[in-house]
Parts: structure tokens; sequence; C-alpha cells
């Protein structure tokens, strides 16, 4: 159950991978990593909001698939990119004023395919404020 | 099977209630409304591309959004806003250079519950990149 | 956070309403029903199980759908019946030779829309056999 | 674009294969299959009812379920069963007294994966009762 990358290693990949997620400013953050399991956390600004000051739902979304991406990465390493297949989310509740945190918990790791849950929440807060399922593709690795 | 807004007045709304999809320069446009369908564009720039030139997920996913938003203000107009419940988007082929094309048709247009499937293509080519169906929530109107 | 309905009311009320359920032999239990959780049991036969000793994907389906159904009844009554409005299912992993354990949970109770979570274990094992959404209508109480 | 197997190969394989979908009377049948699509029919009977006279969910789930099999079986071949690993259903409309009608799609055929989306309605009518998307993984075929 050793991880292939550590949370810094994540990061300096999706920095140098996926410098577009930071355009306008740093917001997507990973709080930890462990073994199949990782927290990125949105620091919402005027790009997420909303009318009546909610978070926009293309940017959960993007936090569910930040998550699941980095949670991946950690466990299968940099070799192969995994591939976003399918994603499914239900907006719940709406978001309190605080950070988004977005936990990623893999439910099946398989050679091929690999399936994750996220579950979306304000700091501090109990209620869910977005459910995600995602379903990515494992390239062969050669 | 009259429309409550006509494409300008859609985009007058959205620019004025949703200023943040513009951020960093206006690249998702309406194509056209008629009656429960609708087309929109993206002009995929630097900031939704990734590695190997692919567009991103989340790009696809707001697209979609955007356009399930488009139609149901054109149906129902701007009285109550629609709140997304839930989005399942199926990722199918690598999208080709040229724009996407979000090609948007309500499949049910209940008094509570709005559903509509987004076909999503490179502009001038058939296959599909992506298929999503998503369900919106129209506020009682009092 | 009181029940509405008890298991014993909500066995009776399936009974007398969906007698279809237990067409061929009862095969679908209700372990136990607490505030916004439920358990329900696949007690699998010949009906349900498909080359190689899998049990059906749509037997799975129905386990979860019957799980959600129990849930909401006990939650909210026999007033108004819920009517499904949308399900997601992801197949994990092969279930074992056990009993199918379907563990629902109400992820949220809106006065309109109810959306729950049901994870489906063979019993006794830790893998996940697959995992489900699904969004339910309460229609306007009178 | 020839198909690997006729209607009738694939009825005799789904009855060797299985037995249980006619368990209590045959009531699935494949009206016609040609390339990259197929159509089956539910003739529902008082197993698949519900009260109001509706159709259950899980009929419909088995219908779209089925349909995509018969499909990936007509476009494949038998050599390696294909595995259900996600199904998206939204249901729309309550369907009318006919026959049911399940439409059958795909969207993708990949090497590993294959995409359909079905349309469900009451034959003779236009309203959509139910639709699906779902996927099937393929396995490596040695």
């Amino acid at each position: 159950m050793n991880l292939k990358m550590e949370k810094a290693e994540v990061e300096a990949l999706l920095d140098q991978k996926f410098p577009q997620i930071h355009e306008g400013g740093r917001c997507y953050f990973i709080d930890w990593i462990k073994p199949l399991e990782t927290q990125m956390r949105l620091k919402a600004d005027h790009r997420h909001l909303r009318p009546g000051g909610t978070i926009s739902g293309p940017s959960m979304m993007s936090l569910a698939d930040l998550a699941a991406y980095v949670i991946i990465l950690a466990e299968i390493g940099p070799v192969a990119l995994a591939v976003t297949t399918s994603l499914n989310i239900n907006f719940l509740n709406k978001p309190g004023p605080g950070d988004l945190l977005g936990h990623c918990k893999i439910l099946k790791k398989g050679k091929r395919l690999i399936i994750v849950e996220v579950d979306i929440r304000s700091e501090g807060q109990d209620d869910l404020v977005a459910h995600a399922t995602a379903t990515y593709s494992v390239p062969p690795q050669t």
C-alpha cells in the first residue's frame, strides 16, 4: 500500500503538466494524500462564484476531477496518464462561505479502470455540498 | 412552442448574471436557439487545453452545463433561475483541432424538473467527443 | 429524527403495494432501518445468477432501488409515493458466494428531491460489489 | 461494418447463456439488429407492473442493459463476454399501455470500452419514457 508519488511530487507534476489549472491565480491545493485517499481544497474566488454567492457547478466538477487525478497519480505513478471516461455528480446543498474540501476515495483500483468517489463539503460543515463518482481508464503500461 | 427569451436576450442575461464565464476572455458563444434545442460553441484556448492538445474534461462539462442553462432560460424565462441537480458525462473521443460544439436537447420539460441531453462534437466532425445528460430543478414560481 | 414508519410497517406496505418483487419466491429482505439509513438483503437464487456464478446487474439495481424506496418510506411515510427520477450505478467487483447486502444512506432529504447512496457488498466481505446513487422525486403533499 | 452475429444467433446465445431472463415467461424480444444499433421489446406483464399501472424502474434498466448486451454481442461476437461497468438512467415520462421499445445505439466502440445510449419509448408514442447510457468493458481477447 505504498504510494508511488508523495504530495510534493504530485504537486510538481501538476504544475508542470497542468499549469492551466492555476491560470488567473492558484486556487486548488492538495491538503493531504494517503493510500487510496486524498483531500483537495478549493479556495474559491470571484471566478468560481455565481449569483447568490454560490460556487459554480463546473468548479466543483473540476475539484472532483482533480482530486481523482491526484490520488490516481499517487497510486500508479506518472508512467501513464489516466484519462477520465465518465463522471457523475449530484449537487446537494448550497456551499457555505469557507473553502470547499473534496475528499476522494478509490472505490476500485483495477488494472484498466479506476473508480473513485468524491465527497464535497464546505470546511467545518457536516452537510454534503456535492457527491461525485468518476471512472478513469489507465492506458496499458509498456 | 414559443421561446420566452430570444438569443440576444439570453446573451445579455448571461453577461449580466454570469460575467465569470467570460473571465480571461470570451470563449463560450450561443450559435442558435430553437424550441427545446440550442447549440453552444467553445472556442478553446490555452486555458482549456491539456497535455497532448486535448480539451479538459471540466471545460466540456462547463459547455454542457451552460448549453443546458441557455435552453432552459429560453424556454422558461428569467423568472426563476434553474439549479443543476445532477450531471452525468461520458468522454468518448479526443476532440479535433476546431471549435467544440455542444448540441443540447430537452428530453423532458416538467414543471419541477427539466432533463437535457448534450452531444459534444468538434466542428465538422461526426464522432462524438462527449455525451452528457443533466437534471435541473425549477424553483416554484410565485 | 423519528421514523414515520418502522420496519414491520414498511414490510407490510411493500407486500401490499409491490407483491411483484416477491414473484417466484421471496428474495429481498429488510435487515434494519434507522434514521436516514437502511440495509436490504438479496438472497440470490437461480433467477439472479449469470454465467460464472455472478449476480446480474439488474438484480443489483433492484436491490439499490428497493433499499432507497424503503428508507424514503420510513422517513416520509406512505402519504405520497416517491418516484425514481434517476439512478447511476458502478459495478466494481464480482460478488462472493453469500447474500448481497445493500446499505443505503440518504445524502440529502429535500422537500422535493431525496438523493441516496447505496453500497453493495457480499456479506462478510469488505470489497464493494457495486455503488449506486439515485434521486427520488417526492410529490407535493396536499 | 458487418455484424459478427445475426439476430437468430444472438437469440440462441441468450437462450443458452441467460435462460434466467425468460424465467416466468418470455418477455424480452429482439426486434432488429443493424450495425451499431438494435431495438429490444419488453412485453410487460404483471411481473413488471407497479401501482398505477406503471412499469417498474428495474424492468426498464433490464431492457436497457439487455439491449446493450445484444448489440455488443452482434458487433464483437461471442469470443469474450462484455461486462457492464456502469449504467446511468433517467426516468422521464410514465409509459403508456403498449409494449416498451428500447432503442440502443453504440456511441463509442473502443477496444476496451463500449459506450451505448438507450432511448425507451412506449410503442407508437413520441415521448421518451426513459433514457440510459451505459459502459461495458471488453475483456482482452487472447
